[in-house]
């Protein structure tokens, strides 16, 4: 373990004694830059592995931000700018994710997501048969939602017994936040509904890029997050890019003008991108309010998942009179292998996702499943010889610029001399003053 | 003058007495970095207006780039990290360009270049009847031609007779450099016109946007400079946005699949956008190269240009067999008032882009011309009552967000912490070593 070291390392930097609220640094701007910005308190540091040296800025209100140079001063190129993070529910601590095995991770959990995402729809349309499903698909998402809760319990069960550390919350006042984002979906499945009853499904199609958007809209406001002007435009440039993957093409038969739909209907797809952006934010706010286990914090989730996918089953037999007999007796009905690994997908799917909101964020899920939807078209085009688009190959490009305007480090990308040892090595200050020429 | 100081000003910070050659300042990367890097000699300095604190930093091959604060130290927000750029023919010599009169007359000179190419493009639309031209169109850029070598002149003659200052090469070995740009552009008409042999002319215009990034490379290669990875990444989304717009919509009658033509046609496609990038780059290199008039530049650029485009009239009516008489006696047949305005305003759009090339660069004239495009695209559904696309809608943010990505100052777009004097006042340097776990 201790032998990997000198790439890099976890570095967790703990501040004192201050008690400030969760997210209060971020108006750190408007606050002037008085000269009372400093404040006492010995910092407690705790670098797990790997040699660092944390230059730290503090504001009156706790630690503002940190550089972190944390490779062998002889390697100038590994030194990089890191932003800092702010972990919502422990107020006073810095994390700082350098390039390691838990960076790693994300990256791995990210791709893996985006397979699974694509390959959701691959198998889904694979399942139907004739045009259409054999099956109930209203039981598929109670089935993944069965499928995660006992995964989930079962890792729980495991963690509990290797080790008395897993900490669980099982006051009310947290357990009653958990069914919200069953909720939130609820009504966004309503929204979604009404939504197509004034557009049609290109146009609707189109209108949940918006929702990438939304989502970077409510994370800089739910969640505090503060984003670069860059990673503002990355986050329009992908919206951007799945929508012009989605333009149709010449030759294809049915298609409306822009802004042909009621304005209802536009509406109501913002406000579907809104609740969509609301459900996955605030499901992010869950995990990270505090440091309960992620498999407690996941069983709560599903479970109350299970409800209210349960619920639907219900209502819908309600609805068609039982004529079908009730759902838990029709419930496998149709199902083939193919059904099943729909199933399995839909279920990992939302384990990654869960796994992703506690560790990772909300933008990289939505990178996640963008990429997804672009890989499930170019799956499409070798596998079900779909007619390779311009407008795809142009959406891949910009998708591709904007997870790289987002992800890479700055100094990668707009090459500042500062990061550069030798640059700054070589530094000299000069001061020029002011030359009246009249 | 001197009364508008403090926002700003033209910094130029001239190095000794080394004497290396151009352009040798961009493989530092390559040359890692040992200590042997630094180098004596006392720096001049000449700062026009302003006030400034310039950080060097030097290399063994003179001046690697430079930072300039030139704001009064209270406002923190005005401090700007500006890339250097290296003036070619003046070896030693960084000039830093700040946002004042000079920067704000080439904003104002490529807003203006993006106006009248825009308007040239509906202007000569406005000149056709009956969707035919009354006119010889070729007539059409010799009269243009005249017409800037008049301007030229006469503005070579009034600086000639307000001050001997201005500066004449009238070396042979400088003036038979001239007609070099003409040639290219005589050669890229040919190659234009094989293209077109091959393949349809949607296509053609689709592969046009080539051309950005071909200028950008070549503008690398030849005149050598920098950019960074994000101006990379602009050039390359400006052309995919100029394309995104010109994505054939849904229900427009003929289009081929993507990569229909033959392998001919996209080569020969790929061969003109790199010699339309080559005649402008080389352009840029004639007005840089040496510290002459523009004006008598452009009186050597024009009168090469008029004498080709005279050729080529004579050329056509040789083919035709002067069938329709000498083309001197058929100059102004069918001229209307439009037309006028269509040679006017195609010499005026070549003093401006002669005047870039001079004062700005390349990659300037490059989006003023792209956004251009897209205006014109946007006046004809004004004008022209042509349908709004979503992918002129997402082709303008996909430009919009390159020009801010090419153009803004690093720090706006990635918000160091660095460049803020609050955050670099209370700095505090923790230095944390390796704990071994194990």
């Amino acid at each position: 373990m201790a032998g990997e070291v000198g790439e890099g390392g976890i570095g967790e930097v703990e501040e004192g004694k201050d008690d400030d609220e969760e997210g209060e640094d971020d108006d750190r701007k408007s606050r002037g830059s008085g000269g009372d910005r400093r404040r006492g308190g010995s910092p407690k540091r705790e670098i797990r592995e790997g040699r660092a040296v944390v230059l730290i800025f503090r504001g009156s209100n706790g630690p503002l931000g940190f550089i972190v140079w944390n490779s062998p001063p002889e390697d100038s190129k590994r030194s990089r700018i890191y932003q800092w993070r702010w972990q919502l529910g422990k107020p006073n601590t810095l994390t700082c994710q350098l390039p390691t095995r838990k960076k790693m991770q994300w990256y791995f959990v990210a791709a893996l997501l985006t397979i699974l995402t694509s390959s959701q729809g691959i198998l889904t349309t694979l399942s139907q048969s004739n045009g259409g499903y054999k099956y109930d698909y209203a039981t598929v998402p109670f089935l993944a939602e069965v499928f995660k809760l006992v995964v989930s319990s079962l890792l729980l069960w495991r963690e509990y017994k290797s080790s008395s550390s897993s900490r669980m919350t099982t006051d009310w006042n947290s357990v009653r936040l958990f069914p919200i984002p069953s909720i939130i979906y609820l009504v966004h499945n309503n929204v979604q509904f009404a939504t197509l009853t004034y557009v049609d499904t290109s146009t609707y199609q189109i209108m949940g890029n918006l929702k990438i958007v939304t989502t970077g809209i409510l994370f800089r406001l739910f969640l505090k997050r503060k984003l670069s002007n860059l990673q503002w435009m990355a986050i329009v440039l992908l919206a951007v890019g799945t929508t012009t993957s989605q333009v149709k093409g010449c030759g294809e038969a049915s298609c409306d003008s822009l802004l042909s739909a009621p304005i209802q209907g536009y509406l109501l797809g913002i406000l579907s991108a809104c609740l969509s952006a609301l459900a996955g934010v605030y499901t992010e706010f869950l995990m990270k309010k505090n440091n309960d286990s992620l498999y407690w914090q996941n069983v709560q989730l599903y479970t109350f998942g299970a409800i209210f996918n349960m619920a639907r089953l219900i209502l819908d037999d309600f609805r068609g009179g039982f004529e079908k007999g009730p759902w838990w007796q029709r419930l496998f009905d149709g199902y083939s292998m193919t059904t099943w690994m729909v199933v399995l997908n839909l279920g990992s799917t939302g384990l990654l996702v869960s796994w992703l909101m506690k560790y990772a964020d909300n933008i990289v899920k939505v990178y996640s499943t963008s990429m997804a939807m672009l890989l499930t078209m170019v799956l499409s085009v070798c596998l079900f010889n779909f007619k390779p688009t311009l407008q795809l190959f142009l959406g891949i490009i910009i998708c591709m610029m904007s997870l790289h305007m987002y992800f890479a480090p700055p100094n990668i990308l707009v090459d500042l001399p500062l990061t550069s040892k030798a640059a700054s090595e070589s530094l000299k200050e000069v001061s020029v003053e002011r030359r009246t020429d009249s």
